[in-house]
């Protein structure tokens, strides 16, 4: 009885591999404060649960596998934000953007594909391409100038002649990096020229800084037929827990194939998409406000880490996370003492080292993320805690 | 941009592909009583929706990968019914049975292995197979001796040199029938003789007629290691759009390998689990009273199908489907002039054609598959309808 290769090829998680210290550490009295995983703290809003609890058909039964069509409507509505219209086929729902990766690989990707990923990456992008019999193939950055990605040099440079998709998450995670209008206009190009799908991953479409406006690579024309958009209620409206997300595209070939893959597993929950219809027919100022909220953090996390001597980081744009290049040879060397070892007034704090989401052998190793989905006091404390941490751990 | 070989070899579902033809008909009055779908019209318990109602934290945030722990632990209770021990580790909790189906054949199988499934099958084993690289081979059976596969001589037959896995389904979709202990035992031996992996869909476990006890492949000690024993909350507790299910294996390193992919796909929605867990605990006399209802309905369905000259089809010994030979040539052409032409009094019904279900081409074919998931006088009347639907058929 042996296993699969695929499986045995795919990485553990990088983000919850440090748990058990963390639990350890917690169980002996510690207060960790968590910027380690990004399951934001932002409460969610009640239409959700209202929703759900008004349902009063006797049996929940299957849904349609392509989703609910209520829920369909309402994303509709939202995409007009952008301009962007769209029929109800367009839209399958997934369960969590996480689903509609999967099966966004799953349908187009061959064993012995070449997936051109920006890194560092969300490392479960490397399960679901290793799943799908595909590898990844990086697009290099560097921290100096937080990790930019989208130029014509980086993209070519990857390139692979069995590639045969690009993964673009813009705002960013781990980086928080937001492409502009033309540098999507770009990756667009780039795939045209080399017949690549783009799996446009938006989960964090909206929470964009500094009075940028957010964007969506839907709204590009020239690319219509090759973007596969991922969604997800996750983030932008604190529901991590629901598990109910969209995999968007107007290939209608591509929605036939992906179709079959969705009725073999059925449907997604009936009471989430209930839920979820209310979530999506919010108004973009709920969105705003949760934004506001993002920036302030990332205002306050930065001016913290700016204390830091020796740390390295442009200012992100977006999201909810940084990676931050530390002045220690071994992140997860200093997670550990973190965890173990330092306290400040029986606390400390947790981050993600980031080797883990390099495909890159050597790479990330003094590098972390940091996911700022904690309260502004909070993560002061959390961020002077790393500054008092990597004093100590220095001074060791 | 070309779409994955994998995906295009898949089927299409066979269940739902006549779903146009029959909403046809229903849009221009006719009443159809639907036997095609699986869909329980048993009422969800209440305490599913009741506790979810209770949830009063202000954020749905992410769950565990492997599961919430009070389920897993109602689960190991329940389980105590069979005499099998389990521990919390032993049982992942998935997205519906169709996710614990789609995990186990990705965490076993490599393109080229070959799966063993008795023919006819529930068609999403194919879906499933085909998704990670694997090829169905079917085990032939005949609606002669109630589609009968658990004998050596059969299993021999089918064995090919790349066989990795058996599939079992017992009591069976789509024909009701029912393994005896002994023959579990025989396919138990078989598996150890040739290494292979037993995935067993266990999700009718109760639903076994006659005064005969319900049994598990966990039962079997001498193959707990390569068992993997799929479940769900879907008919048993008429579930179905809850899509909770698990993934029961004691073998600890299949077990951190499938983690690899749930951790990839983060949790299972926050809300269902609650309301699975309030399932779970429901005492063996609730599911009991559900059986006794199925049991009813299947001997009206069996008492009616008796009065249709040609029929083949023994009874059934659980599930709530019947898989019936016909006295025509092509059930779909039946099915077509079922919704298309034939009425009595306004009425019609639908039942699903066979041939989606077997992998042997030509096979099939003038067999269907009742699903009697409708109260005892619409079976009662959907299999008169269908009586006199083949009465008007073949006098045309």
């Amino acid at each position: 009885m042996q296993l699969s290769d695929r499986v045995q090829k795919m990485q553990g998680s990088p983000i919850r591999k440090f748990n058990p210290i963390a639990i350890a550490a917690e169980d002996a009295g510690k207060k960790i404060y968590h910027l380690n995983i990004g399951n934001p703290d932002i409460e969610t809003p009640d239409c959700y649960l209202d929703a759900i609890k008004k349902y009063d058909a006797p049996t929940i039964g299957y849904a349609e596998s392509g989703g609910d069509k209520n829920l369909q409507d309402a994303v509709i509505d939202y995409f007009k934000r952008y301009d962007v219209e769209l029929k109800r086929n367009d839209i399958l729902i997934t369960n969590g953007g996480s689903e509609a990766l999967s099966m966004a690989f799953c349908t187009i990707i061959n064993e012995g594909d070449d997936v051109l990923i920006p890194e560092p990456y969300y490392t479960n992008y490397h399960t679901f391409v290793t799943m799908s019999g595909g590898s990844v193939v990086p697009v290099q950055t560097s921290p100096d100038n937080g990790y930019q990605w989208a130029t014509e040099e980086q993209l070519e440079a990857a390139l692979t002649p069995n590639t045969k998709a690009i993964v673009c998450i813009t705002p960013g995670n781990p980086t928080g990096r937001v492409l502009t209008l033309d540098e999507m206009r770009l990756v667009g190009e780039f795939a045209k020229k080399h017949d690549l799908w783009i799996i446009a991953d938006e989960v964090y479409r909206e929470f964009v800084f500094d009075g940028v406006k957010p964007t969506s690579f839907s709204m590009i024309d020239e690319i219509k037929d090759r973007v596969l958009i991922v969604d997800s209620i996750s983030k932008r409206y604190s529901t991590c827990g629901g598990r109910v997300g969209l995999l968007v595209s107007r290939n209608e070939e591509f929605q036939a194939a992906v179709m079959k893959i969705a009725m073999g597993r059925l449907c997604v929950p009936t009471l989430e998409m209930i839920g979820a219809t209310e979530l999506y027919k919010l108004p973009a100022s709920y969105i705003e406000s949760v934004r506001d909220e993002y920036e302030a953090r990332r205002n306050v996390a930065y001016e913290e880490l700016m204390k830091i001597p020796g740390v390295v980081c442009q200012k992100p744009g977006g999201a909810f996370y940084m990676t931050i290049k530390l002045p220690v040879e071994s992140a997860e060397d200093l997670l550990i003492f973190m965890l173990e070892e330092f306290e400040d007034n029986g606390e400390s704090m947790m981050f993600t080292p980031a080797a883990g989401f390099y495909a890159t052998e050597g790479k990330g190793i003094n590098e972390i993320r940091i996911a700022y989905v904690l309260c502004q006091d909070d993560i002061r404390r959390a961020m002077e805690l790393l500054r008092l941490g990597i004093e100590a751990y220095k001074a060791r």
